[in-house]
């Protein structure tokens, strides 16, 4: 296949930073460099970037976001998953929107009671890429317990009348086609997919540099769960070092879960970054800072 | 005061970069949009710059690395002396080694148990930059009840026989001058200066990025210390998004300190990301490929 033409303005970027990727925000960067560029394609939704990364591998790269590298992509994927997944008793049904890459159903379905998993991916075109570049992410796309949806997650949540015991929103960032995913309209609308105990889990942004998106985000979501929870970890290939999950839940309380009983069922999997205390200690290390008012006591 | 001549290297590099500071690391960058060169200079031990960053404020380099910013030095400031100190029922004399700047100085000066503090730094001139340019992080610098060295660390302690509750070891990275801070000799004698009861800190680097020397310094310590405990927290300046702290304890463990002790204590003072559950959080977070042999139990 040639692909002569492909990337020339990326090809351009690079030569101009000696072959330096970078992520911009409020003037810091975060910079990767670049080996290779495997793939670039304009889907219909968004631009799509393979590059190999020294170091860190390949890695996919949506509208000039770093989504995941190989070498780190399962600290995001652990962490959007089992610390929802742990706190509910008994997932059995379990909905994804966005994730096309595979990663979050590769750590759900390491959950043995999980019996049904709906993906809705809005663009094709990166579950194929995910197929085909990061088989280590994508493996279990195929399992017989997923079913995938191409389509607007929103729309899903309007026609679907089927019930689940989790949601995890594994978008990109809150702009472009996974903006109204953030909007309280959709939150209001996935409740009626919920399970009365059900528990919905959302990526929530850097709490450096997102400070205030976080806090009207919180806002919203204690409108409609009783109880809301922001954990934060560091992932090194995301701007800013911390990054957030918001977890609303109408019955379960992950700060109040049971260790022993998450630790009998997190021995049975293998994990490289969570475990029963990273699980309590994500929703403790939440900075002072972003504290006040934003939680549900 | 005329500065036409300094700084020519870091503005020759500024220029080829577009104007923007990068720190690297194994193929990953760090970048800092840069808007004035306010100083440098050759001390006897390192290359010393105050830059303006967009957004972070200063930023104090020494030998190219970013050591703090005005934005965020109170993450890093915070998580090297809150711990140990909260951990300590009744921390009264305290030895900073390093540290230069003064923010762990500001830090440990808010538990109003501490009656001494000696800080031993070897380079005088980073304490003149932080008095001229970091007011906000060097105001306790003279405080009567700190009492300022400059010295080797290494010597300092070898003729030193007055005995310490805490020491900190507030160090640059482990090359240069620090290299020594981090070896098992000065571990060792420092045993000689902590009080029966007393705790050791020492920041240690990216778990990300430093896997083996942070395995290596455990090694070695657990051989001097019966209680031993990694603690993480993400840093936005520094590369690699999360950074480490090792701690060293005769007698107290963190992880079992009493919350409510804490709290009490806490609510005296201002913090912007420390709290009594941060400081369990820190210690809950690591991750589990960290944990094998790392830690003792």
């Amino acid at each position: 296949m040639s692909w002569i033409f492909i990337g020339v303005i990326l090809i351009q970027m690079l030569n101009k930073n000696d072959g330096w990727f970078y992520e911009e925000i409020n003037g810091l960067r975060l910079g990767f460099l670049v080996e290779d560029i495997l793939y670039h394609e304009h889907s219909s939704y968004q631009e799509i970037y393979v590059l190999k990364f020294k170091n860190l591998g390949k890695a996919l790269i949506l509208d000039h976001c770093v989504q995941l590298t190989e070498r780190d992509e399962y600290v995001y994927h652990e962490l959007i998953v089992h610390p929802a997944l742990f706190t509910h008793p008994c997932p059995q049904r379990v909905l994804v929107i966005g994730g096309g890459d595979g990663g979050s159903v590769r750590e759900i379905l390491k959950h043995e009671m999980v019996q049904e998993l709906d993906l809705v991916e809005i663009d094709a075109e990166v579950i194929k890429v995910a197929q085909r570049y990061f088989p280590s992410v994508s493996n279990k796309l195929r399992d017989k317990r997923v079913k995938i949806h191409i389509s607007d997650g929103r729309w899903y949540v309007k026609k679907n009348r089927s019930k689940y015991d989790i949601v995890i929103i594994d978008s990109t960032d809150p702009v472009g086609p996974a903006k109204v995913l953030y909007e309280k309209g959709f939150q209001e609308d996935l409740v009626e997919v919920l399970n009365e105990d059900g528990i919905m889990v959302i990526q929530s942004e850097s709490p450096y540099l997102h400070e205030q998106f976080i806090k009207g985000l919180c806002d919203f979501l204690k409108d409609i769960y009783p109880i809301v929870r922001i954990y934060v970890y560091a992932i090194p290939s995301y701007p800013g070092g911390m990054w957030s999950f918001i977890l609303g839940s109408f019955k379960y309380d992950p700060v109040m879960a049971d260790e022993a009983l998450i630790e009998a069922r997190w021995r049975k999997m293998h994990t490289k970054y969570y475990n029963p205390k990273v699980h309590k200690g994500g929703f403790l290390s939440v900075p002072q800072f972003m504290l006040k008012e934003k939680e549900s006591e």
